[in-house]
């Protein structure tokens, strides 16, 4: 059995108290999908059902249509699954050299680790800065929040906002894909000649996961809230380039993962209410 | 302006009784990003930015790390953003090729429209059947909570369940990324010989992109609930194939976006709690 759930510690803050805690978080790792010896695939995981996952994606993307064509299934490394095919034929290689080629905008592909992220020299922040009241970070779900209801009206849109260190609405961007929301947030400021972004607060409407952390990262962001929880990589991530990253923030409560020396005590005449029990 | 929001008849089913609606749905449809005339990416996004999101992909993945790099960013088409660049040198294409080679499990990777589902022989569903009683789909997710409260105590995990037609909860598979967790659960069924699933009803913990219903239609899926709200493209497919697609389906109510025919009246006796007003 591998592990597909791990203990952190945190820094649990409510309203304008906090405390050390443990908490849980959902591992997230790279498999790599090989089909008779050829890499096919990376996908970023939670470990575990690693043969049906690399068989289902091969079915699913129509790549295997027929359960006889698999020979064997077997997981050779903790991140490698291979796919034997009893016969090649039928199996259009090159085809699946095209498919492949192409690439969402979701930051695994061709990414498969934290070594890639040095690759493509991810700056290291300067952790001396910049400083959050606490009680701007309890603010941010609500602020985005009021503006993304003139939006979002259909329920199904990711956000991703910039806040300066006051907690002030700088920009937001909404997309049915959550890497897209935060390419379109980073790309107008890229544009506009704004970034590195290592002034500004970026809040993600849903969970962190490594590849949003690692976008943030090559845009300088220093501070990063998501509304959801964080997964293993995208928090050693984090951890490694010395990011703030806070989950969970709602409900006045934030759990702070890393980079918690940003992160300053709630000024309680300041905090909007988080501090009912 | 792009339309990113479209509106579309839906029932809308509450208890036992049901309306005939108009919903929004959030806008998706592939966006090709061209580097000096070469395709680098296909993103499933929703329209709107689109010079943006190219821009900020593009750094975001270290491709590019210099406003000064980039002479234009042009929308050619509906679907096509165009980056220009004042100069290629610095940009290694073939790492790019190879970059771009790797692949998430995220579907889109290389399939950025319909066409390309049915280049991989999707099957067409038999529309006759089979028929699901409205009470069962309202108790989809309470049955799935009950069994994700023993596995998902990090909240950051996405579940796919499979239940027969009466909601008897058959498989569960959870992971960080969606894709995987419905792919986990469909290469389960395909490695037993059990696909294709027409008889079966499959629950997805969060949205309904694309990705997903593609990937279920693939298995043969006829009937897709979703405790989120689906895309545009997601309905678009799920009608083309004659997939029954519901959306939003919690406390006692959820949205029926395609093949209500196979949707049957519920029988209040059996409905657990949704007749409350």
């Amino acid at each position: 059995m591998k592990r597909n759930i791990i203990t952190v510690p945190i820094r649990k803050v409510e309203g304008a108290g906090s405390t050390m805690e443990q908490d849980l978080l959902a591992v997230e790792e790279p498999l790599e999908i090989r089909l008779n010896g050829k890499n096919v695939a990376i996908t970023m995981r939670t470990p575990g059902n690693d043969r049906e996952l690399a068989a289902g994606f091969l079915f699913t993307e129509g790549i295997v249509k027929d359960r006889g064509q698999i020979s064997s299934v077997s997981v050779t490394d903790r991140n490698v699954a291979a796919v034997s095919l009893v016969d090649e034929t039928g199996i259009d290689f090159e085809r699946l050299e095209r498919h492949f080629y192409m690439s969402s905008s979701c930051g695994v592909c061709g990414k498969a680790s934290i070594q890639a992220l040095e690759a493509a020299e991810c700056p290291m922040l300067d952790r001396s800065q910049p400083h959050v009241d606490s009680a701007v970070i309890h603010r941010l779900p609500d602020t985005l929040r009021a503006r993304q209801a003139v939006f979002d009206r259909t329920g199904g849109l990711h956000a991703a906002a910039l806040f300066d260190v006051r907690g002030e609405l700088l920009d937001v961007r909404e997309d049915v894909g959550r890497h897209n929301a935060l390419d379109k947030l980073i790309g107008a400021a890229f544009l506009d000649g704004k970034t590195p972004l290592g002034r500004h607060i970026l809040l993600v409407s849903g969970r962190a996961s490594f590849e949003l952390v690692q976008k943030a990262l090559m845009a300088g962001i220093a501070v990063m809230a998501a509304v959801g929880a964080p997964s293993s990589l995208a928090v050693e991530v984090a951890l490694r380039y010395g990011m703030t990253l806070a989950g969970f923030v709602r409900e006045g409560r934030f759990n702070v993962y890393s980079g918690e020396g940003r992160v300053i005590p709630c000024r309680l005449s300041e905090a909007s209410g988080p501090s009912s029990s």
